[in-house]
């Protein structure tokens, strides 16, 4: 019965400062080291064990799997990195701090934006330095595969051929698997594991650094799902 | 051109109290973060960008190279962690006070099992608790493969496996390299990159964290190998 545990980055740098981060590369803060640290002891405490560890191109997710990592000792495990598993690219929004950007651009169309399944953010412009077409990390993707803004349905998109590839394939041959991702490539893969509605999936806000736990049934049926909280276990 | 960089873990908590190390799975001292923290920003700041890294399955070798990364803005490139980079397997000496074993065994003992090349110091017993096949992470290996004492000659044999597999294909396409590994393991890549005698490898000592760097010319050959230090490069 193998299990797959998903754990959104703790809090960087940005999340403090309400901007909006999507591919820029922000590092963890403090209270984020710290967060991923208990993900890691209380994972290591609960007795779970990964085989192979999967996460984004950005460090604060890099990070977190590090933390986590180091703290069940199990730094020698394989890990790989999959750009498709970064953040949602929010485009010109990038780097905006998201209070000034609802007063230009108005609450309900910054809503709109942060909120709905399909609405893209504003582009890039290919000269932007922002665009990652600039950073070398990326440059091995085909010059189509680069985002110069996605919607939340893009990131799904994008992400579940990672699931195909890389995690479902393992989970199958019974690997015990960890994810150390963001907000919205966690959501496309909620979205699939749970057949979450496009209008809902926008609404469901998984927290920092709290492991979301899939064990599977031999069929490769979902058998439980939960956070492994401070507290405990919480089913969901 | 490409170009490969050895990096020789920095110090670890048993360098500092002189105890033999080989597999037993101890961690950096601070000391041996702040050379690792300095060893990435120096190859930062001299341009070097690597495209693959490389460590052993021991914690203070993928410290080393996680510090590395980070310093060097490079933490989202592939990582791949072999056993057959790890350190000499020290036998029944590993946990065992030098200094002790040396009145227990005599000088000239300890000193052929440190400095001679074939010699293997005594083995660990099956049942031993600090026998390798206890340990999780070497479930993977054959029966046969995990030792229970190594010479420095077997410790070479199985680093150049390793080194046909995984890096020398690789700088054959022309990828940059790191490896962040363990002194006896880097002996094994140095003996085969340099041609050195058996009896002479045994007294080669490569300094902790400081990166030793080959440039290799289009036909495979060395060009030029140096240390990258604080001074500068000092030409081997």
């Amino acid at each position: 019965m193998p299990y797959l545990a998903l754990i959104r980055h703790g809090e960087s740098q940005w999340n403090l400062e309400n901007r909006f981060t999507g591919w820029t590369d922000v590092d963890l803060s403090e209270k984020g080291v710290q967060q991923s640290r208990e993900a890691g002891r209380r994972l290591h405490g609960s007795g779970y064990t990964f085989d192979t560890a999967f996460t984004s191109y950005l460090r604060r997710a890099i990070r977190t799997l590090w933390i986590v990592q180091d703290h069940m000792d199990q730094m020698w495990i394989p890990e790989f990195k999959d750009w498709r598993l970064n953040e949602r690219h929010y485009g010109a929004l990038q780097g905006e701090d998201k209070a000034a950007f609802q007063e230009i651009y108005g609450k309900e169309q910054v809503h709109q934006w942060r909120r709905s399944y399909a609405v893209r953010p504003p582009q890039l412009e290919p000269d932007d330095p922002r665009h990652a077409r600039f950073e070398p990390k990326y440059r091995g993707l085909e010059p189509g595969e680069i985002p110069a803004a996605e919607s939340l349905a893009d990131t799904v998109h994008r992400v579940l051929p990672c699931w195909r590839e890389q995690l479902q394939p393992r989970l199958r041959a019974g690997s015990d698997l960890v994810v150390a991702a963001h907000g919205n490539s966690l959501r496309g893969l909620v979205k699939y594991l749970e057949g979450i509605a496009d209008d809902a999936i926008p609404h469901l806000d998984i927290p920092l650094a709290v492991p979301r736990i899939y064990e599977f049934g031999d069929d490769g049926a979902i058998r439980r799902c939960f956070y492994l909280r401070e507290e405990g276990e919480e089913e969901l």
